[in-house]
């Protein structure tokens, strides 16, 4: 089909969905196997040795952006959610297939924005195109399935940690969730500084997916997940999967210094935090005779990791302890996507997520 | 997390995402490499000598299937227009992820539904479940990654027609077409009997992909696609990448009885049935020296199929011409999935779609 003929009354652009194809997404398409997105699907097989790691996450407006959020930062946010899973998984990415779902509002300019954000992530990552949909949903929704490759056998996976290996995480926690705070005009951040409060606006806008932790997670990671739905829950996550305790002192939990000063204004905010998620940040455990290589590997990789608690044996559950050694209550240990009290925040996925 | 914590204000169900997770979506994915769904990504290696072949294709409500349809119908549709791309690259399929967005009234009982629809086509059709996301959508939408295998460097393109080559259709056409018309009350359809009235409104509610022509379109087509957007434009993607020009006596088209009831009490129906999507069936050319073997083939998979035309040289389009020898001219000669015109009817999708 030519892509240059217009078929009925698709609002601000001439172009059919052919159309919108060879201009804007056969350019991303760059992997031999995704045929030009000239077919009815795609070819990839991993090189010898490697196994295929795939994941799938989905956003939607109103749900995880807001209406008018720029087109380029939803295609960055729905691919680097799928990334971040990658990377916790030690997985180097390779490509990915997207489905746009468009509302009756799109507009011509609005998917060229949206290709251009994939493009820019695409030069960042190393990920390709390899396929995809467009459809008609009401609202926009995009969700992405991403692939990429491990050594034969080397997936990390959330088991594995065992008594004694020390816990990582990557980065700074609790940005996400303050940064939506923020675009919320919640008043416990009113007296923050401009400098702290776009910090975490733009932490909460755009995910920083760990791409370049993955080959030190694979090298000396025993377990490993990415920090969606928050610290507290996600480290139970690993912890009960794998069989053992963490006890977190929460003030080794790295912090930015934007949300640092927050919480120095608003002590309540810390549990906010720790159970908010959108971090995308990474949780792994190292067995401690490798803990000194993988510091040394992730330097290199200009990553910041800091050592937030050792494993205990059994127990299947993450203790976080505040400043006097109190356990801390949350609540909510972390965030479901689709309670509706929920909205607006929801993030997480489940395997392959 | 445990799976029965219930967080908010989700609608006739105490479940929450894990909840459903373990419940329901679990028991799908048997595969080792599903890692049970507890963890972020899946693992999946082709055997030796296989490539892996990619397709992503998402319905929404409103669009694709109407408020109120039954979810487990809901379920099968989305995997199953991904299994009839993977059938017409001539790859069997190995397994699915899916991201399933729920509308704000969704049920625990919708998704139970849901679930079986998945659990009735796994056992159909040989994939499972590798994982997914469970996102909030405001309206139901479904959208699935399908992945198979074929021999290495044995994935059937639409490119590859050469002249001579004998082009066969699968099944019959324009049963989905003509099925949506009756389920719209479409007065063209009024005289219709109810018998055949069922076969039509059961051919557009839910595909039956031709996965039992995979392995034959693998060993003997030199091009294929499936027919997901009509015959008519569907063979013209065909006949473009591949540089080759089919004429097809309209005439020679399979039609059921059904159908074929219906273009006898209006013979303007037969262009509904070439060029309105949603057959699901498999075009494919097969070489004149192996076109016996190619339909012993079919013949021992129990698949009808029908020579519809042999392939001449140049020209990269298809011809349709009625009894009079005519050319048909179709005005859209396919449904494109983002006008709004083709709203609850379209179909298609892109590499790998």
């Amino acid at each position: 089909m030519s892509g240059s003929e217009a078929h009925g009354a698709a609002p601000a652009t001439s172009l059919d969905e052919q159309g919108l194809i060879e201009r804007y997404f056969r350019p991303l398409a760059t992997a031999p196997g995704a045929f030009s997105l000239l077919d009815d699907a795609a070819s990839y097989t991993p090189p010898p040795g490697a196994d295929l790691v795939l994941t799938k996450d989905g956003i939607a407006e109103d749900i995880h952006f807001l209406p008018g959020e720029d087109a380029g930062v939803i295609a960055r946010k729905a691919l680097r959610v799928n990334l971040s899973d990658l990377a916790a998984k030690g997985a180097t990415p390779v490509g990915y297939l997207v489905l746009l779902g468009l509302s009756d509002d799109w507009s011509e300019d609005w998917v060229a924005r949206f290709a251009e954000g994939l493009a820019g992530d695409q030069n960042l990552y190393g990920a390709t195109l390899y396929g995809g949909d467009t459809i008609r949903s009401g609202r926009f929704i995009v969700t992405i399935t991403a692939f990429g490759t491990v050594a034969s056998g080397g997936i990390v996976r959330r088991a594995g940690a065992r008594a004694g290996d020390h816990v990582y995480v990557s980065g700074t926690i609790g940005d996400g969730a303050l940064g939506l705070l923020a675009a919320r005009g919640d008043p416990r951040l009113a007296g923050l500084g401009e400098k702290h409060r776009a910090h975490l606006l733009s932490r909460y806008h755009l995910p920083q997916p760990r791409v370049a932790l993955a080959e030190s997670v694979a090298r000396f990671a025993t377990a490993a997940l990415d920090v969606s739905d928050g610290l507290v829950g996600d480290l139970d996550k690993l912890c009960t999967v794998s069989g053992v305790t963490a006890r977190v002192s929460a003030a080794d939990v790295p912090l930015s210094e934007a949300a640092g000063a927050a919480v120095k204004r608003d002590p309540a905010l810390l549990s906010v935090c720790l159970t908010g998620g959108d971090d995308y940040e990474i949780i792994c455990t190292v067995p401690p005779e490798k803990a000194s290589d993988f510091e040394a590997s992730v330097s290199s990789a200009a990553v910041p990791v800091r050592k937030i608690a050792e494993v205990t044996q059994n127990g299947g559950r993450a203790e976080f302890v505040d400043s006097a050694g109190l356990e801390m209550d949350f609540g909510n240990r972390s965030f479901s996507h689709i309670d509706s009290h929920a909205a607006s925040h929801d993030r997480g996925t489940y395997s392959g997520r």
